[in-house]
């Protein structure tokens, strides 16, 4: 063991290696602790480049990295592979799912969300949504299987059926999944089939509410529809989704026969509310202090897409990295300065640097508060600053590489089917 | 439908996009044929890599490939996704799962080979084998699992179970991968766990016969094994397995507790013979005429892993990419030969070019017949001539960076966790 894991030092034990759990990490380096980390999967996921996995342009391991090897250098911290199954707030220990415990000096839980559907969790097999790396696989081989099932099919019904793509939520995910589908159907796929048009596929975006991209601007909001409009997606607002079944949807008056159909409408908080009995909002997110402690435990903290937080302005903290980021930064600095002897409560302020969403090739949005941006600039602007914040230099030159290919010769280089692909469905 | 593609030329079937069947559709390029190729996956799979992708170094992306992407310039191929359940040669068609029938004029079987355990089905679960992505994926995550539950593992023995790696035969597969997991163990992963030395997980390379790569000559061998063991390899040659289940395998006298075991021990030819109804050698490849076709059927062909013919010197072909890819072309030359108007049935023969094979980081051992090459050169030799075969500039751009990368700072890009991943044994 090394010196400084030594079991008399302050522990910290973080749940979840996403963006919040990381930089708390980060920015405990060189203080006087031991860390544990926890996550049930061994990878860091770049959840905002999740979407082109789903549309094979990027391959897995291009926006996921192993856990205990971006800490390698950490000898202080130990990663651990394991789901936690309960907290014991008096006993100060997280419960895992082998029976074992491991006692916290401070306790930050970074469990993130689920997508989540309103009460419907029986629209989950036929609309699934992209949170994990096998969503994201799951999703692209249900567009790909879809694209080869309608080459072979001779009926015109369920051809069209086939060659229907519905994605309901018009947040920055549906937008972005709806136009890189487009994408692929009018312009990567055509020459490879013989007996379809994959340019005659028909991709839907079904929205309840009154616009899409609701975050941002109403004209922002408005480039983005004209935007996704040209690239031949049918966009549907108003219209909140009564059924999804194996048949296609449901919303409004109207009903659609689709063999594909993503979720991208809503997320659900983690379990960390309930692991902590602790007051949650509507979306299951544990209400936390300012100074983003759960109550009366001023030595757990949750943050990230698992906490329900309040900007300067009122407003709730969007749940976006960069703010899981801020968050963990606070804590970092937080747990620092009690170490130091200081009596902290200090609120987290949320800063917001802008918001972003790509609509297709070459096409974004940004909205820095007093600066908006739309068309290729913002698309570029949007390009480096993902690339940038990537983590690790070799990925960001291979995810520069595929984006550079895609982007001068159309193609995509990660149309694999995977998993299901020797049992294609027999009818 | 393009005007090549006219139902009244002659059509030619080919069953399987690996190396054979998509040599015989680039050969027929140009001729005055129709062709449909159906496989029932959607990717072309570079084989002789796979090993890296069960060993982390590569992503599945850099060594697979949509067939239908790979023919988008040949408008007279169509692609389908289909399984094949069997074959009316009376009729001359192909069946699919779906119960629909392709009608060919000419049949090219190229269906490969599957791993097979000697009678011993049962052991699959617990040593699976090397043959497609998700085999690839499987080992992948099965290994680094095993690494995973060591760090949390308190027992010594099962934690030296988990350590333990067992790889069943000694060809080339076999011995790329013990030489490939020692090198994860010892270089890539030790600075990332903090409760296990992983340099001290034990490879062990079982195999019946007498010496490892027996299809090269002594000295090879000699120096193969040396190599291996220097790696920190156990070879254990003479020794036939008898039993692999959850807890390892028992070989000769001896038990070894290990909880990753990998199949690499042999293979089994797909079902062509049992479609043909023809006779069939022990591993079921289908005993084909000098010319390749199928016994009393000129007009169907068999070639690549799942044909047994003889070289000229009276040796078995082996089962390796250049085999397959020079019966596709010598099938291709008779197809246009007969569409010429000449009556030939022009012996197949094979011209081996050498064996190759690796051992490790920068080791590899080359049997040119006459010349003999081992050692660093030979790895590199070995590493160009893939890199070189590999199809699409893009990937061999992407192959040639990532190794680079790895064999400059000892990293795997590809060291996630999937499918599986959720679910932690519960022990």
């Amino acid at each position: 063991m090394p010196a400084n894991a030594s079991p008399d030092r302050h522990h910290v034990v973080v749940v979840g290696a996403g963006f919040g759990g990381l930089e708390t990490v980060h920015h405990l380096a060189g203080a006087p602790v031991r860390i544990t980390i926890i996550d049930r999967r061994n990878h860091h996921l770049f959840q905002p480049l999740l979407y082109q996995v789903a549309t094979a342009s990027l391959a897995t391991s291009e926006i996921a990295w192993p856990i205990r090897h971006l800490l390698r250098k950490r000898p202080e911290v130990t990663t651990l592979l394991a789901s936690v199954e309960g907290i014991d707030k008096e006993k100060r220990r997280v419960v895992l799912d082998d029976g074992s415990t491991i006692t916290y000096d401070t306790l930050v839980l970074a469990t993130g969300a689920r997508h989540a559907y309103f009460g419907h969790d029986d629209w989950e097999p036929f609309a699934p949504g992209l949170k994990t790396l096998e969503d994201a696989t799951t999703i692209r081989r249900r567009i790909l299987v879809a694209f080869e099932k309608a080459e072979r099919e001779t009926d015109p019904q369920r051809r069209s059926a086939l060659l229907t793509f519905v994605i309901i939520g018009a947040g920055p995910t549906g937008v972005e999944m709806a136009g890189t589908i487009a994408e692929l159907a009018r312009v990567t796929l055509p020459r490879d089939f013989r007996h379809i048009d994959t340019r005659q596929a028909r991709v839907v975006l079904i929205e309840a509410g009154p616009r899409v991209l609701a975050g941002f601007t109403e004209d922002l909001s408005a480039y983005a529809q004209r935007s996704l409009e040209s690239l031949g997606v049918e966009v549907e607002l108003g219209h909140p989704v009564s059924a999804c079944t194996a048949d296609g949807v449901v919303y409004g008056t109207k009903q659609l026969a689709a063999s594909t159909i993503i979720w991208a409408a809503g997320v659900q908080a983690s379990s960390a509310g309930e692991w902590l009995h602790a007051p949650v909002d509507r979306a299951g997110r544990v209400i936390v202090e300012p100074d983003l402690a759960a109550p009366e435990h001023p030595e757990i903290f949750v943050i990230g897409d698992t906490a329900a937080v309040m900007a300067p302005d009122g407003s709730p903290v969007p749940g976006i990295a960069p703010a899981a980021k801020q968050q963990g930064k606070h804590v970092a600095a937080t747990i620092k300065a009690r170490l130091r002897g200081e009596i902290t409560q200090a609120p987290f302020r949320y800063k917001h640097a802008g918001s972003l969403a790509t609509i297709g090739k070459r096409l974004a949005v940004i909205d820095f508060g007093r600066i908006k941006l739309r068309g290729t600039l913002a698309w570029w602007m949007w390009g480096l600053a993902h690339i940038y914040f990537l983590i690790g230099v070799r990925n960001r030159l291979s995810v520069a590489i595929n984006w550079l290919w895609i982007h001068t010769r159309d193609q995509r280089s990660s149309r694999l089917i995977t998993q299901g692909s020797a049992n294609i469905d027999r009818r």
